[in-house]
């Protein structure tokens, strides 16, 4: 089940694409599968070395884009005459070469930033008179900004990751003796049983682990006096969740309750400053200020958040460097983050999107340091 | 659980690698990710935004390569310093330059294929002097020639695959007023119930569906007499299965009987063909030949196969464009098609690795249009 796009909708996001490309000085896209693709088609290609491209050419006027795709495919592939043009491409083809026939000949085209070197570097050789640029470098990410249909739906998808991340507070997952990895699929099959369609991730990290923020679950066995964090998320009607909680295992020393006020103080002030017309380096540096002034900057090693939608991490990225505006219809996550080598590390994640009036979460599970 | 490999296994595809990229008078390699990157470090990165990266330079002599990391990501990172040296990049760096500052100043590069254009092109724009040239275009696939180890891997993940074959060909798995997704669904617990630690993909394609090759399966019901393509795959110690096998809802009638014939005779001619110093072109043709001569040959639509090991399509393809000679270690699929548009499809599909002697298939279940 997917989260359903009619021709209209796609015809109106590429009106918008072929105006913030043009604006860009270019005359063409190309878009290598992917989310992208999909965005703009509602066609999720196979991720396989044999390409399936969406190719705008818009130097001759051509109004629709041309779907490109392997000819084993092509029975896949939905007809929308009024989205898109479909061009397939047998085994014995030059992918390059079709690709670059559907191109214009000269000036700049727009590259998804997932295509492939490989495909890339075909069509620098086979078409040398375009200049190929990346393209979020030149606009930014395609699916930047969420309609109010995708923001209900990643509202919806991160209540269900709320619900699994109530089960962690309410002491309904057992930890104590289990090992990561068993944790780990234990919450995956509750990301399911609560209605998501697929697991993305699910990181649990225990004591000294949580000192690694993409830590692989594996066999440690979780025991009393320690930080569990648990990061997870699945995907709803093509949407994602993705929320961070952490547990302690008995009563939290003074040190480490005293560093997750610290945190959550952090996370707060970020949410608060996700306005729409400040920066998004200044929700980076929002969180980054409390948690400095604590003593702990040299600990939160990572950025405050990134975009979300139909991937679990895309544009636009929240960072101290990003000094583009804060938008309507901006969704990202915060997720500030405090690790000491060797001891413990915490996390606190929401998503949340950008409405007129500020940042509204779509994770509201409790934001304590719950003791389980 | 993965497939053990020690430093010294390591070390020494690594020197291949460099003897190879020397050969193709490049003095650099780039791979961002993936199989590869794994292939010769045992590291599996995150496929995310933020690149991990191993990065060679020839040219001054060094030795080891560079495995470039987000610095997040760091306590991941197995150390082994005989095989690589480690080097992190936080969220504010420019990955870009990051990797450049690893790379040869001048020269050519050969980057892996699936390396996302955002990479290639930032390091383009930041080292023009470098010339960025396509691995697998200059050199081949880097995991070309299994060894005797990943070729008993490989057969081990084939006779489980085969296990599930065996089971819809003895009438184990409900067919009949399923949906294709229900019966996918089967077929994927199955394979992990056989011993498959994932699941890669399953393909159910019932009477006209099958006739389109990578369909996807859902809400078709499957009737009797009908054919029901099954074509799935999980991994085993991180080397991948893949088989299909065709079965039949009641006796079948003749001309799609005379049609099996066809197609498994062109899989076995396939599979004679498969010789060391044969080309792999001379395979493709070995099947496309028997296909052709039955009135066939356009209704065989893709290639006769593909490369298989820690990826489930990777090098060598097997076309009829593909002139590289067939080697001992070679791992790749010998799966002919047949597909009439709106009425039924068969494939038929084994992995092979070829041996001094030819090829030896992984996938043994019965070869025959099994009825069910």
């Amino acid at each position: 089940m997917q989260y359903e796009v009619d021709d209209e909708e796609l015809i109106r996001r590429w009106h918008q694409v072929r105006q913030r490309t043009e604006k860009a000085d270019a005359n063409g896209i190309l878009l290598g599968g992917g989310a992208d693709l999909k965005y703009l088609t509602g066609y999720d290609a196979m991720p396989l070395e044999r390409i399936t491209a969406l190719v705008g050419r818009f130097s001759s006027g051509d109004a629709l884009p041309t779907l490109i795709v392997p000819e084993l495919e092509e029975a896949r592939v939905r007809r929308r005459p009024s989205v898109y043009s479909v061009h397939t491409w047998d085994d014995t083809a030059d992918s390059a070469s079709v690709i670059a026939a559907a191109l214009p000949q000269r000036g700049a085209v727009l590259v998804s930033d997932d295509l492939w070197a490989l495909h890339l570097l075909g069509l620098q050789r086979s078409s040398p008179g375009l200049e190929l640029r990346s393209l979020s470098d030149s606009v930014g990410g395609l699916r930047l900004i969420k309609s109010p249909e995708e923001r209900a739906a990643l509202a919806a998808a991160g209540s269900l990751a709320d619900q699994v991340a109530s089960q962690l507070q309410h002491g309904q997952i057992p930890l104590l003796g289990r090992t990561e990895a068993e944790i780990a699929e234990d919450i995956a099959e509750r990301l399911i049983a609560v209605g998501h369609e697929t697991v993305e991730f699910v990181i649990i990290a225990s004591g000294p682990n949580a000192a690694s923020p993409h830590h692989h679950p594996g066999s440690r066995t979780v025991r009393t006096g320690e930080i569990v964090l648990c990061d997870f998320g699945g995907r709803l009607n093509g949407y994602c969740s993705d929320t961070t909680r952490c547990v302690h295992t008995g009563p939290a020393p003074a040190d480490v309750r005293e560093a997750y006020e610290v945190l959550a103080a952090a996370q707060e002030a970020a949410v608060q400053a996700a306005q729409p017309g400040r920066l998004l380096a200044d929700v980076d540096l929002a969180a980054r200020r409390v948690i400095s002034a604590a003593g702990y900057g040299d600990n939160f090693i990572h950025r405050t958040g990134h975009g979300i939608g139909a991937e679990v991490h895309e544009h636009p990225y929240v960072t101290q460097l990003n000094t583009d505006p804060v938008q309507v219809g901006h969704a990202f996550s915060v997720e500030p983050g405090i690790y000491i080598p060797g001891r413990w590390g915490m996390r606190l994640e929401d998503i949340v999107v950008i409405e007129n009036g500020g940042a509204r979460r779509c994770n509201n599970s409790a934001r304590e340091l719950v003791e389980v």
